[in-house]
């Protein structure tokens, strides 16, 4: 997408070879500055920190992570760590496991001396094909978001579409997942509003709502318990969300507070999709409640709140004493039941036809 | 309830007669200050403000602003116009028309020189008739909070509990409503932990969590996203909030999000409670999604946080830019479908037994 015009990607290879570029996401939407990450343990630390976010995006930095990591030590040993390290930083998001398990087995039979390079090539391979799998499931997403529209039967009737967290183009290497679905939408002419949820503690939605507002889709930002009230209204028309891991059977593991937004729509009739592409579903989880593991980032991230002071300079307030007890499970799993459709580069299945997309041969790609 | 061991209430006349004292809650729990109301705008703008905040104590400072508007102008045409700008402070709670109801039909017959005083006394009889009532829906709440920690099976795993916003001593004049419970039921050594419910955009759990700490009922704030998830893993045994209207046929009105918490109560069979004085009970209304207006507190509450800064100073942070388009509807209707009971002063009732509940005979009172 474009950031003062320029096309850009949310992380790219430095001219030098020696590292990649990235968005600086924790400064968002407050500051616009890039990260250069030139070894393992500083991609690591980026996923940790959140700098670096999104399944999609985390999926591609770790694969470079890994190159980066075989340039020191390519032998087997060192494939295994780094392997594992990368993994750990990020636990609920099945992209990296899925980007590391590919480079590992790209590299794994080259002589070590070969490994670096190798896995330095099929990382950039993996965020090329994830600019090309999210314009496509996000040109499905369009299509499904023009019909609804049409279906309002008003030509100027803007279609009322709430996110939760950020699945922009900012959470992928280009276009983003729910949101490609948008902009695809809005570019072809189609009259939309999102309202954007807040998503808290990390506030994930005002990376939404930057995004949204750069590329002159009209929003509205609100409260994360204010979508229900919404939808009760007659508000929403549709949920649209991306995903930290989708199974096989239409479970869809997303940012804390999604499963809440996906009761409320099966309440009020309204239709609910994750858009993801194809790494991002787990093929071999069966218990979604019981097998996903849910990181909890930590109690500051509730009991401190970061944006701009009075001087207009990034500043924290601490809104409970330090010492207040307080618990942050970062994502929740939304059970198939709530779910109407999973709109992915093969096109759109409901969770229960999910499978099928993925094993009859592809009709467009 | 004691704050530093000292009974305290959260309104209370000056000696002078001149005005009410009450704790200013827009410093909460950052700093425990106190206010001095001694004219019915200073009323007016506490409500607006939060500075004086919960349905049954909105009642009773609202009485109090009338008694004071009354010393000014105490004919007819001035307490008319007194009431409709009181009432106009928050449309949705039905407590604060009650009791400016009230205090107008005491006072309507008497010639206007006798007006002020008695509507004062009013006022200080709804204060410590507020008092009563929310001890006694706490005793009837604690007994159910006994009778479910006993139905966990091991005496000394603690209840589990959720709640929204505050509805907590500072809310009313004394006790609480859904935390009368919770203090009635801890104090009578039943085994209890509090998950509390951030509450954006005005974070009012921080004032549960306050008063939790200083009564020293354990607690856990989490952030408003994560009731659902907690409920599906089974970390709750019950949900209690307080309201700001419920009709007569147990429909909810409360805090924006409530809904949301209501459902993921329902989906994962988790009891769910309103505690209610009875002037929270309107009895008039029918259909409370059509009828209940619902309050648009604008959207700095969204675009800016609270808190104390790096000095320890009370600071604000944009999280938004000021020009980011917002939301913020304060409360929404949790359907009585999803509601388990309703907890009032003559007792615990399904929403449908609500009427019966008050149109029998108390048998207690």
């Amino acid at each position: 997408m474009k950031i003062h015009g320029e096309p850009t990607r949310s992380i790219w290879p430095l001219p030098d070879g020696s590292g990649v570029g990235t968005i600086d996401q924790a400064r968002l939407p407050h500051r616009l500055a890039t990260l250069e990450l030139r070894d393992a343990a500083a991609v690591e630390q980026a996923i940790r920190s959140m700098q670096v976010r999104g399944a999609p995006l985390i999926g591609v930095a770790g694969a470079y992570g890994l190159a980066m990591a075989l340039r020191a030590h390519a032998d087997d040993a060192g494939l295994a760590s780094a392997h594992q390290r990368l993994a750990e930083t990020r636990p609920t998001a099945v992209n990296l496991r899925w980007a590391l398990d590919r480079v590992r087995r790209r590299v794994a039979p080259l002589a070590p001396g070969e490994r670096a390079a190798a896995a330095w090539d099929e990382a950039g391979r993996i965020a090329d094909e994830d600019v090309a799998i999210n314009h496509a499931l996000g040109a499905h997403g369009a299509r499904l978001l023009a019909e609804r529209q049409r279906g309002l039967g008003r030509p100027e009737r803007p279609l009322n579409v709430l996110t939760h967290c950020n699945a922009g183009w900012i959470a992928t290497v280009d276009y983003g997942t729910a949101l490609s679905a948008v902009y695809q939408a809005h570019d072809a002419g189609v009259p939309l509003h999102v309202w954007v949820d807040e998503t808290r503690p990390r506030n994930q939605g005002l990376l939404t709502a930057w995004e949204l507002a750069a590329h002159g889709v009209p929003y509205t930002l609100i409260a994360d318990n204010a979508g229900g009230h919404l939808m009760q209204r007659g508000q929403v028309d549709m949920v649209i969300v991306g995903a930290d891991r989708v199974t096989r059977h239409g479970d869809v593991c997303n940012k804390i507070g999604t499963y809440l937004k996906a009761l409320a729509a099966h309440d009020n009739g309204v239709p609910f999709y994750a858009a993801v592409p194809s790494p991002t579903i787990d093929w071999q989880v069966r218990d979604a409640l019981a097998e996903i593991p849910i990181e909890d980032r930590g109690g500051d991230e509730l009991r401190r709140v970061g944006g701009l002071d009075a001087q207009g300079q990034p500043a924290q307030v601490a809104i409970a004493p330090p010492d207040t007890p307080a618990a942050n499970p970062a994502f929740d799993v939304t059970p198939a039941r709530l779910v109407t459709g999973i709109i992915t580069e093969r096109g759109i299945a409901a969770p229960s036809a999910l499978a099928a997309l993925f094993t009859q041969p592809a009709a467009a790609e």
